[in-house]
């Protein structure tokens, strides 16, 4: 009970106390060793948006990996008063040696497809739960997030510069990585530099202006430091009659003699459209056509948007605070559910059934797959099938919506591919899943996109793309709502 | 760069990086033993309310008692190539050694006030300006947002449930420890209960349900385990014609006659209002009126209002996402901004000016104020002035608008007590400051509410508190900016 911000960490324990009730009354039960099998899916996209991004893979992965209960662990579990010495007995020898399948990081993804799929015995697969869904989750929504706001800023680079306002150091931090996924060009969080080699970046705030004696002796002692990568802060007091002009004489005083130029100017306040307009008239009046302008002030994908309709002058964007937290959606619902046991080798789906129609599972063991159009190279749309079905490219296949059979499609046989979208990560204990670079997951963002229609990127309104259902699926499903209805 | 989640930790690099290159500058340009003065403060309530509940203090003491630079670190900047190696000398020998004044945990603040001063050589006062402001924007976020949460439910227990959908493991972590000082009566998180020993909680999940081949075999086998404190989640199928009487059988069937009480259902799903009038009748009809009933399904303060208003037969709330994320308003917009600077040990006020005049700071090393009457023993007002202004409080005390002159109050000697509001954590880098329990911080919570008027907690428009500045404060800041201006 005083572990201290730095300590060592355990990620195991970011668990929600009823897996273990659930366990333990799993473990005195004697159903030790039954297999059950999850999926982790999510039911809306944030925004309301046309598809999420899905990360965090890497960290499930090494969470997974790295799980354990430490006898300190035990100890405070003792204290509890809620288990007994058997139990802790196995909690110490605990491993996971289930099987793990999910999907690529920086794979678009919909909802109601399974993206990562466990099986393994009862506890070890409700033990991972917690962990697994704020890892995803999490990462998930801010590499979406970022992907939104990446797209409106139509190619120009934008800076992830949250950390300040993120919900915790790991908010910060994974968050920053989740953003590199999404398409930022890098980060202010050294910590994120650090552990994943993404891109840092920074200058100067407004204080190191305010440090010294005027504004004019801030520029020029931060140009004389770096005279090669010279980003000036200007609206500490005025952009326009202050800012702009000493940054300017900065650039003829200290740069231009020694045959440097001023890399840029930033600008933290004010009417972005209006001030980045006069700032680049001002610079190109002095011949400074070639310095960039960065801004960075409250700044989201529809506020890029609109400033950029409008003209403004803008080479690059700081985004922080509504993009590490997502602030317009805070929250992605993945949720974690379980879709079939085993009983003496046999698969039993398993279904829950709810009030809210949302809220019903599609059961079974299931994989999913993207289906190409040939003529086009896009997907049409994800199929979710039973695990033991074979999609035979050759052959017409109907898919069905998963909430009405009568609304369904017929795709010509040969007009198709379908591809897997689940890799293994986890076979019986043991990694077998890469592990990518950050480069190399941006390589698969951009060649995913490319299977995609433009439509589901639109920020309003996007096309739906579909999640249908087999044939098999879908009956089986009917099938048993009306069982467990009657 | 190949750090896992499990690793060590190093909070020290959740560090901006324009940190490291202001303080490069700073160290070229010989400036490294100037002092300054930093106030971290915010300008709007979140959610709208009325007042923030100030957290993360002790997470903030740890993180800079613990700031250091590793040799890793060292070699990360050294790989950027920006910094040289007398730098990276001084990094590695680097230690906070400056003053800091903060609010103590569980205080309700206000906008504009300073929460955290820091005096420092200019380097160290810069280098923990990030971790500083996540720290305490997030726990101060979520801490008061879970007041608000638990306001509204009226002295029935809310439960922190939000790990899955928090923002990364701290987000969860001391998310969890932000909302039990904000007033949750525990959390599910096991990290939360082992790192601050505060309650943790929960029974089952939909799918411990469905791993059994029927409801009644799960809520028995429950049952059986945990007899003193059975709670059973009786939606998983259908609520009214499964769940409930389910429990109500295995009431009969396994506690009753062992002389034991069905503790509590929970419902996860379905209109709540019209759910727990039902199932209370259902219950009570059988006899067990002493069955709580729980409820946890996108609770927020508001809906918590509505239900109650309409009756709902509510015992306890588990509440996830929304309070874990403060998902209406999920950014606290703390800053960290200069205030004076050292000269020949003479202190000079510095202001930052914008374009947004909310932007504009209070120069000056300052001290802040709770104003109490001494008719009430409520607070009227707080009030910041410069550090070395004493408060005779037999003496008439005019205290200013922080935006207009004009807009003053008197009040009259004699009628009010001034209560110093930070108190010394470090002092040289000693830290002063004790460790305090969570209990005595949610005591400490307690008796500040007392002295504010209810009419701050309003969800909706509520009273306006007044950070107000003396006289010398408010003439100076005026001067200060027509001298600026001009």
């Amino acid at each position: 009970m005083s572990q201290t911000v730095n300590s060592a960490r355990n990620i195991t324990l970011v668990m929600d106390f009823y897996e273990l009730t659930m366990s333990y009354n799993y473990f005195k039960q004697g159903k030790i060793d039954e297999v059950v099998y999850f999926d982790m899916f999510y039911r809306r996209n944030p925004d309301n948006g046309g598809y999420v991004l899905f990360a965090g893979l890497q960290q499930l992965i090494e969470a997974v990996k790295d799980m354990h209960f430490s006898d300190g662990d035990i100890d405070y579990l003792r204290s509890l008063n809620v288990f007994d010495e058997d139990f802790f007995d196995y909690l110490r020898n605990f491993k996971f040696e289930g099987t793990i399948w999910a999907i690529p990081e920086g794979t678009p993804v919909f909802p109601y497809e399974p993206l990562v799929t466990v099986r393994a015995k009862i506890i070890e697969a409700q033990m991972i739960e917690t962990f697994l869904l704020v890892t995803v989750n999490h990462q998930s929504l801010i590499a979406t997030k970022t992907a939104r706001v990446v797209q409106e800023a139509r190619g120009r680079a934008v800076m992830e510069f949250g950390a300040r306002r993120a919900q915790g150091y790991d908010g910060a931090t994974y968050g920053a990585r989740a953003a590199y996924i999404g398409g930022a060009s890098g980060t202010a969080t050294v910590s994120a530099g650090r552990m994943f080699g993404i891109p840092v970046l920074g200058t100067m705030a407004h204080s190191f202006v305010q440090s010294f004696d005027t504004e004019y002796d801030a520029f020029k002692a931060y140009a004389e430091i770096y005279p090669d990568s010279c980003v000036l802060l200007v609206d500490t007091y005025d952009t326009l009659k202050s800012g702009i002009p000493n940054a300017i004489k900065v650039a003829y005083d200290v740069l231009i003699p020694q045959g440097k130029r001023l890399a840029g100017i930033r600008i933290d306040s004010g009417d972005i459209s209006y001030l980045t307009k006069r700032a680049r008239a001002m610079l190109d009046a002095r011949g400074l056509e070639d310095c960039k302008i960065s801004i960075s002030n409250s700044l989201d994908e529809y506020l890029i948007r609109s400033v950029l309709e409008q003209g403004a002058k803008i080479d690059s964007f700081g985004v922080g605070e509504n993009m590490i937290t997502s602030k317009s959606s805070p929250v992605f619902g993945g949720v974690y559910k379980m879709a079939a046991v085993e009983r003496d080798g046999k698969i039993i789906p398993k279904i829950k059934i709810s009030e809210n129609s949302e809220k019903i599972t599609n059961p079974g063991f299931k994989r999913v797959y993207r289906l190409i159009e040939v003529e086009t190279m896009k997907a049409i749309a994800d199929i979710i099938t039973f695990a033991d079905e074979t999609i035979d490219e050759s052959q017409d296949l109907t898919i069905y919506s998963q909430f009405n059979k009568w609304k369904n499609k017929v795709l010509d046989g040969g007009t198709f591919k379908a591809i897997e979208l689940q890799k293994e990560v986890f076979v019986d204990g043991e990694c077998v899943y890469p592990e990518y670079t950050l480069k190399e997951i941006r390589d698969h963002v951009e060649a995913q996109k490319k299977l995609m229609w433009d439509e589901i990127y639109r920020l309003e309104y996007p096309h739906e793309y579909y999640v249908d259902l087999s044939e098999r699926l879908i009956d089986y499903k009917v099938k048993m709502l009306e069982e467990k209805r009657h």
